[in-house]
């Protein structure tokens, strides 16, 4: 049994108060493989062109993730992204977006992922993520879902598809209250999870995060942070910790997701700290207890004496 | 031993996408009075017009709530605000500010208040604030502040001798950030600390409270609301129970404060259910308990398994 992971593998070029970077290695599905491969063997989906560098292969693959669903396009290029943060770090402009490998990306399903239990779409067009889904012959014992505004405007129904199909979703605070046309989170989370999915995490950023299911509802913190770096990649971060964490448990209760979405803010409060997936290469089990012990003091409290 | 609660007691109208209430009673110390009477009695510094309901004078009284140093200005009219809330809630438009007997308020200490062991400074001017803490013979245990941008607008250098003699301040995000100059809330409470209050509580509405203490950091939920009908007096109930609750247990330390902060919150989740105080009036004991344990369960976790 194991975890796949679908998402894109990609060039960044990122612009932040802080700096400039490179063109260095981004995109959702690459973020996601290096946070749940801390915790549980990654079968990965994706596709990259003939200029995405065989060490960054390489070194998934070290990482216990196997890309035998990984598309190499030899003559084509790799999805680029580049972006320039305010200063606010909230919002950001994309300044160039070529799609290349990804503008007709159809991904194939290996025999070999069939034994798949955790599902992790990564953010992708619905219609990918849907057929991913249909690709495989059993029902995965949890299907976790990250999209985001643009597939809402240029895509609803087939996202409403995927909605169906869906155990978990991710979005952020903006995008519940688009999706379900109402302001009140809490009214935003029942009319969401009407559309399919049983649980809804809805991210705050710096706010922290919320899961709602049936009449429950977790308070996760963020950790209040100096300075954020480069946000890039932070969404995609706390669901691959999220996706990990379950995998390696096989428990999908209310309770474990809670630690789980406190395992995703702890990787993404590392993520923030350097440009791209620098940070996320550095860290292992060590800082990973050391942080979400700090959650821990961070939230802690007792009314034994009120 | 005593709590020392000063702050304006009011006339407001208040207009929401919800309703219209009437002329009713609030201000600052009505809010903070009528909170920390829930968990010891009240020694209340303020000024009100001869058109002040008797019997919410009454109602106080029979709370534990001493009026000695209640001026009543049997000639002259209660301070009134009137204002509108914009459908998010979150903003407002004064419509009317009347501040009458607000005007010239020159406080008095009674000798009766000298014992003051806990002193809480609701949102007034500072010179108000400050003359509060000067006619105090004995430096009480803890000094509290609540404030507001507009005192930082047209009184700061006032503000600024009041926080050199604060222990604890309470602003919402936007002030800290108006205050410290910084946009990062870490590298704000590092300035604002440094100014004079060894404890910083950053209200964040509906994203919940962040109390700052030396290195230390305690990031308190909010209950997530289906609908906020009036957030009016909220802040100050935030601040009644928080030091309710510290007078009662007579514990300062950062612990302490934590539940302290998380009693506050849970007292404002029922404020903003009917207008005014008047959610306020109708909780005990009983419901208070009952929102504490809605806390615990909204921000409990158990990093054990990971």
């Amino acid at each position: 049994m194991s975890l796949v992971v679908v998402g894109s593998m990609a060039f960044d070029a990122i612009e932040t108060p802080f700096g400039k970077s490179d063109k260095i290695i981004g995109g959702a599905g690459t973020y996601i493989a290096w946070c749940a491969s801390n915790f549980t063997p990654v079968k990965q989906i994706s596709v990259v062109g003939g200029d995405f560098p065989q060490a960054e292969l390489d070194a998934l693959t070290n990482r216990q993730v196997t890309l035998e669903g990984v598309q190499i396009k030899k003559d084509e290029k790799t999805f680029f992204w580049s972006g320039k943060y305010h200063l606010d770090m909230n919002t950001r402009d994309t300044l160039v977006t070529e799609l290349n490998v990804l503008g007709d990306f159809q991904p194939v399903v290996p025999e070999s992922y069939q034994d798949c239990e955790f599902l992790m779409l990564g953010n992708l067009a619905p219609s990918v993520q849907l057929s991913v889904i249909e690709q495989l012959k059993t029902k995965p014992k949890l299907v976790v879902l990250d999209t985001m505004n643009f597939w809402m405007d240029i895509a609803l129904e087939d996202l409403k598809k995927v909605l169906a199909k869906t155990d978990v979703l991710m979005v952020n605070d903006s995008e519940a209250r688009q999706l379900s046309g109402d302001y009140s989170l809490v009214r935003a989370a029942k009319k969401i999870m009407a559309m399919g999915p049983k649980y809804l995490i809805i991210k705050k950023g710096e706010h922290g995060a919320l899961l709602f299911h049936e009449n429950s509802v977790f308070y996760a913190p963020a950790l209040p942070l100096e300075d954020v770096f480069d946000p890039t990649g932070a969404g995609d971060t706390f669901a691959g910790g999220f996706i990990g964490h379950i995998a390696k448990t096989k428990d999908i209760s209310f309770d474990n997701m809670k630690t789980a979405i406190i395992v995703g803010s702890a990787l993404a409060s590392y993520c923030v700290e350097k440009f791209g997936t620098e940070r996320l290469r550095e860290i292992g089990k060590e800082e990973i207890t050391t942080r979400l012990n700090e959650f821990v003091q961070l939230s802690s409290f007792d009314i034994a004496l009120v």
